[in-house]
């Protein structure tokens, strides 16, 4: 099972890793981390790289895509390059899937016309303006496409994936392997959680990292 | 503040890019992967590198010091090179911390003697045999040493550390905006929770990924 992770400056690191944790972890799985050239590729904050060891062209036909969020996303949404790559392995894909924002990404290739998504909190309006329409639920599935809210619920979205493509028990092995069990210290993990006054420090640090690229 | 996650062969991604999410966002944070030498990192799997932007030599005093797990931690606990770096680095480190088996290596530089501590839960005997004491908590703190439990739980210690550090409504606020609102498919996160029968495939699962290195 080839599984292709199509990755690009300014990446969300977590949004690519929680899912490559989990879904390298099913047997017979291969997971590879593609761009637009091999090398390394920087996060949204810089501050890591991470090896893009396949080109897109060098995978046409994955069996599971995941596309990570970040705001190098946006830089994606007119890139016809990798749209069409996307299209193209949609094709033929068993599993389509989103982390974050890269769901915009999906929604800019046409894979989301109509339909009820996740994304950043942060990027609702710019979900629903590529034709999508933003549901706050922490993982969406429409027939072979799913999709997570942001960043760390990529991790909650492969465990789903696992147990749909390997059944329960490997799913629930898994998480037991990477110790999955939850423990924040904090319940304000969503805007319908968080106080006012946590959401607009939060709102702020978007903005600066947006405006730091 | 100089956070340095130091990197090695066969660690595991998630136990670094957690942290790395969460202590990225910390106001003034900034962030180096370090290595022997610098460059691409493989992960236990093999299928993915994290760059090594500095070297050990590079960084002798950061200010808050995160050792990740893996099965690439065993060759660390009689690498003097390592751990020597490890116990001059915690001479004058604000947080000393480790996720999953990164434990080991901080046992293994005389950092845990007699302390309570967590790991991976298939290294607990090994933690024990390097002079700590096992404790299936999933975050643990003895002053400025702070250790996690196996692989995800990087993420809650990551957000523990960051209330201490910075505040709690900063480290809310970055739970907000990694949207971290855990909703696993499943409960078995735990040996305590986890069926037997998932305890043992998990188990099996580790056999192979030690073996396979």
């Amino acid at each position: 099972m080839q599984i292709a992770i199509p990755i690009f400056e300014r990446f969300t690191a977590l949004d690519a890793i929680g899912p490559y944790e989990v879904l390298s972890r099913l047997p017979g799985a291969r997971v590879t981390f593609v761009g637009k050239t091999t090398g390394p590729v920087r996060s949204d904050n810089g501050m890591l790289a991470v090896t893009a060891d396949a080109t897109l062209a060098d995978m046409p036909a994955p069996d599971v895509l995941v596309v990570p969020g970040g705001y190098g996303t946006r830089a994606l949404l007119e890139d016809e390059e990798m749209l069409s790559w996307i299209r193209r392995a949609h094709e033929t894909t068993t599993w389509t899937t989103s982390v974050c924002t890269g769901s915009l990404v999906l929604a800019a290739a046409g894979l989301l016309e109509g339909k009820d998504a996740p994304t950043h909190w942060a990027a609702r309006d710019e979900l629903e303006r590529l034709g999508a329409r933003y549901t706050e639920q922490r993982v969406v599935q429409h027939g072979k496409l799913m999709m997570a809210a942001g960043v760390s619920a990529g991790i909650d979205m492969a465990l789903t994936l696992a147990a749909q493509i390997a059944g329960d028990d490997i799913a629930q092995a898994i998480q037991l392997y990477i110790e999955y069990d939850p423990q924040p210290p904090f319940d304000s993990g969503s805007p319908s959680k968080a106080p006012a006054s946590v959401m607009e420090l939060a709102r702020l640090a978007g903005e600066r990292e947006r405006a730091s690229g």
